[in-house]
Order: C-alpha cells, then sequence, then structure tokens
C-alpha cells in the first residue's frame, strides 16, 4: 500500500486519454501529468533533444514524492525507456510495449494494422516490438498526421463530414489488407475510436494504447505492492504552456470537468 | 546594383509563399531561404525563446553575404522586427506591414478582415498596425487553426470537401459582418486563393501577405540602390529538419520543381 502519487507526462495534451484510463482503472490513485506544450510535438526532434526533454520531464515529476511513471508519449517511448529506467529507481511504462502486446494476443489472422503519426510510423518501434513478440504476425502501418490536428480542433465526433471524409481516406485501404486487430498507436486517437470503428467495421478489434498502458501499470502497481488504499484519488495537471483554448480540449481528452486549474511549469529550469 | 543574395527565413515551409513572390518579381535575385523546421511552430513560444530563435536564424543568413532580409514569419514579424533592425545593418523586411498597408489602401468600407494562426490572431499585431495606419478602419479577426495542416497535407485543392467545409465554417460569418477585403495573415494562406475566394465572393478582395511582402522587398532594394543586374537567379533553400515529405511540401508552396537538394542546418550552432 502506497499513497504516493503517479506520474504521467507527455509532450502536451493527448497523455490526458491516459489519465482517463487511469481513473477508470485506478480511481484511489492520485496522478501528477506533465504535458510539455510548449515544446510539442516531440515527433520530429533528434534523439539527443528527445532524451534531454524527456529527463527534464522526469526530473520535473520527480520533485514530487512519486511511486511509478508512465511515459504517455509515443516517441519518448520508443527512443528513451531503456535510457530512463537505467537512471531512475522506479517503475517506468511506456505505451507501446502494451499495446503491441494485446495486439498479439487478440489477432487471428496474424495481420495487425497501425495507425501513428508520422513520426512514430517511421520508427519503426511498433514492428520492431511486435516482431519481438511474435515474428510471424505481420503489422501493416499507416501514417494519419491529420488526426491530431482535426481531434485538438474539436473534430472527432461522428456525423462531423471533415473527420469521417479523412479516416475514410486513411483507414478503407488498410481494412482491405485483411488486418483483424488495429493499434491505435497516438494518444489521441481514442476520441476517435467511434469514427475509426465504424470504417474498419465490427470484424476489427481496436487496441487502445492509453488504456492498454494503463492495465500495465495497474499490474506493475499491484505486483510491486504500490496500490493506494485509497480514498478517490485526484490528478493535478500541470502544462509549460496553455494556449487560450487548452483547458477545453484537456477537458475532451479527460471526459471529465476540470475544477481545478492547470498549473504553469517553466521545464526549462528542470 | 548589388549580385548578393537575398535572406529569406521562415520557422517552416511557409516562407516558400514569399520565395515563389519574389521569384516572379525579382527574377535576377538570388535568395537564400532558411526553414527552422526542427522548431517548428514558432506561434507558441515566448518573447524571450522568439527573439532567441529570430536572432540564429539572422545569425545564420548572415553566414552568407546577403544584402537585405525578408522574415516571412507572421510571428517574428510581429514580435522581434525592431530589436533585429536595431541590431543588424542591412534592410530586413516582414510581412506584417506590407500587407495591413495594402488593406487600408483597398478598403471602401473600412472593414477589414484578417485570417491567421491562433497566435498571430490573439497577438493583436494587425490590429495595431492597421489602427496606426487609420485608426478608422475596423478589423474583424478570426483564427483558421486547421487552415496549416491541411495546405501541409495537401488539402488546398477546389473541389476537396474537407478543405471546403473547413473553409466554410471559418469564413461564411467572416462574409457576414460586410468585411470588403480580407488579409491572408499567414504564409500558408496564398496555396488557398482559390478555395477562399469561392467562398468570399468576388465583392472581396484577398490580400495576400507574401506577395505584398515582395513588393515592399522590391521598393526597398531598388531604393537602395541594390537591385541585381541579372542575369537569373536562383533560390538556395536550407533546413533544420526534413521530415520525408519535405520536397513535396516545399514544391507546393514554390509552385515550381526542386532542381538542387534541401540543405541541413544545425540552428543551435548559430
Amino acid at each position: 500500500m502506497d499513497q504516493r502519487p503517479v506520474g504521467v507526462f507527455d509532450s502536451g495534451v493527448g497523455g490526458l486519454s491516459a489519465v482517463r484510463e487511469l481513473r477508470k482503472l485506478l480511481p484511489s490513485e492520485n496522478i501528477i501529468y506533465f504535458g510539455d506544450t510548449s515544446r510539442v510535438p516531440y515527433g520530429g526532434r533528434s534523439p539527443e533533444i528527445l532524451l534531454k526533454y524527456a529527463r527534464q520531464d522526469v526530473h520535473f515529476l520527480r520533485s514530487f514524492d512519486i511511486k511509478a511513471i508512465l511515459v504517455a508519449c509515443g516517441t519518448v517511448s520508443t527512443t528513451c525507456l531503456p535510457i530512463l529506467r537505467r537512471e531512475n529507481d522506479l517503475p517506468i511504462l511506456g505505451v507501446v510495449e502494451p499495446a503491441c502486446r494485446r495486439a498479439v494476443q487478440v489477432t487471428k489472422t496474424r495481420r495487425v494494422g497501425l495507425i501513428a503519426t508520422a513520426a512514430s510510423v517511421r520508427s519503426g518501434a511498433y514492428e520492431k516490438c511486435i516482431g519481438g513478440l511474435d515474428p510471424a504476425v505481420e503489422v501493416i502501418a499507416k501514417a494519419c498526421p491529420l488526426f491530431v490536428p482535426l481531434v485538438e480542433n474539436g473534430r472527432y465526433r461522428p456525423g462531423d463530414t471533415v473527420i469521417e471524409t479523412v479516416a475514410r481516406e486513411y483507414l478503407e485501404p488498410l481494412r482491405q489488407t485483411g488486418i483483424d486487430t488495429l493499434i491505435l498507436g497516438c494518444t489521441h486517437y481514442p476520441l476517435l475510436m467511434d469514427v475509426i470503428g465504424s470504417v474498419m467495421g465490427p470484424a476489427v478489434t481496436l487496441i487502445n494504447a492509453s488504456e492498454e498502458a494503463a492495465w500495465d501499470l495497474k499490474r506493475a502497481l499491484r505486483d510491486g505492492g504500490l496500490l493506494s488504499p485509497g480514498p478517490g484519488g485526484e490528478a493535478t495537471l500541470y502544462a509549460s504552456d496553455q494556449p487560450s483554448d487548452f483547458r477545453t480540449v484537456a477537458q475532451q481528452f479527460l471526459r471529465e470537468e476540470l475544477h481545478k486549474p492547470v498549473l504553469p511549469v517553466d521545464i526549462d529550469r528542470y
């Protein structure tokens, strides 16, 4: 039993979809979230810069007495996790591995689809991870670069012509490859579950990377005897920059109202 | 007469729409372009960081023997221009002032529309500039946050349902305010000229900020006796990062084929 909070970070607001899953799965846990909104997106950065940013993000979270970290950023999960783990004496979990593990369990056709940002697709990290788990599983990847800006502009609801047109164009060719499992490899995509599901049809299982990561964290806390005894935990949000619509967008990801202010962080100081 | 090149910079590829106008207006000039694609977008950065970036961009361009600089970045144009001018002994021109001057000349209803990124609209720079030129002119501004990602993903052509739906939603309320002039206050928007024109109708004059800036530079070079005698000049492109589709996107902005490679720059060294 351990009442210390869990730390979660991402390059921006997307990681709040993981916070949402944690709140559902682990309602007794306190959560400290940091969104590095002043330096978003991480996708196009060099490995050196990424590691510098990730270390600062961890350093900030560790300025609180936290018991574990969830790296809710696909790019950091695929590039820096081993180093961060070596440098820190607490459990650090990412979003890529849990989704891959689940996909390999679920697929029957041994053909798994992956949608993600262009940077994540280019990294080849999902293919590598799935290849390590089961070399017989084929991964068919498709970058969906417009999904993030569309979601951040509130266009994720079924019935919106714009998101539905874009989703059909991205996903229809993927559907035709005969995949039976699709990894939503970006923390923005859980908001598109309904839109993506209606293009892919009921025969394709959608894997929500944020949800799988939350399950993974739950297991890690339980196995380490680190679960909080309760009562109800709460999430405290920090961000390195807050554009005018930050609150609205954050609430869409959390699917709950924010009752406390989002606190500012000067991340260059960490 | 002066054969030295002109320097142009922007946070990314958008400024290439200004290079396109320079190539049309001043075909004898050599151009050095720098796109700070590793640190794009500039829009959300603090004034201190912006000034640091702008100084580095200028420093890089001045590592060539250039005769003038066009700041093809709306954010830098609205925040750092006076300081950059004080620190450098060559003409430095921005993209905001020329567009405002033209709008004030053109409008008869004294109601001018402005479309730009959320950061540019929030800055209030266009209102301030137009207010200084003619306090009787009212500016009605509208942020169009999805235009940049849509253009960068090749969705700017008439007939594309996605861009046409988004453009109608952004622009129809603006049209109904009775403006007769609309400033396209972002270097990405010239590619949307046709789509925007068909929503706004023939009674609204569209002001292309990149084109006005090119005219301004032409005047500055002529007045300073700095025009190149020719023969034909060429554009050399540098970028601090090159995503896989950089060439395609760059060619769309230039509306010409790139015959030379885009050269890499480690901008942190400047």
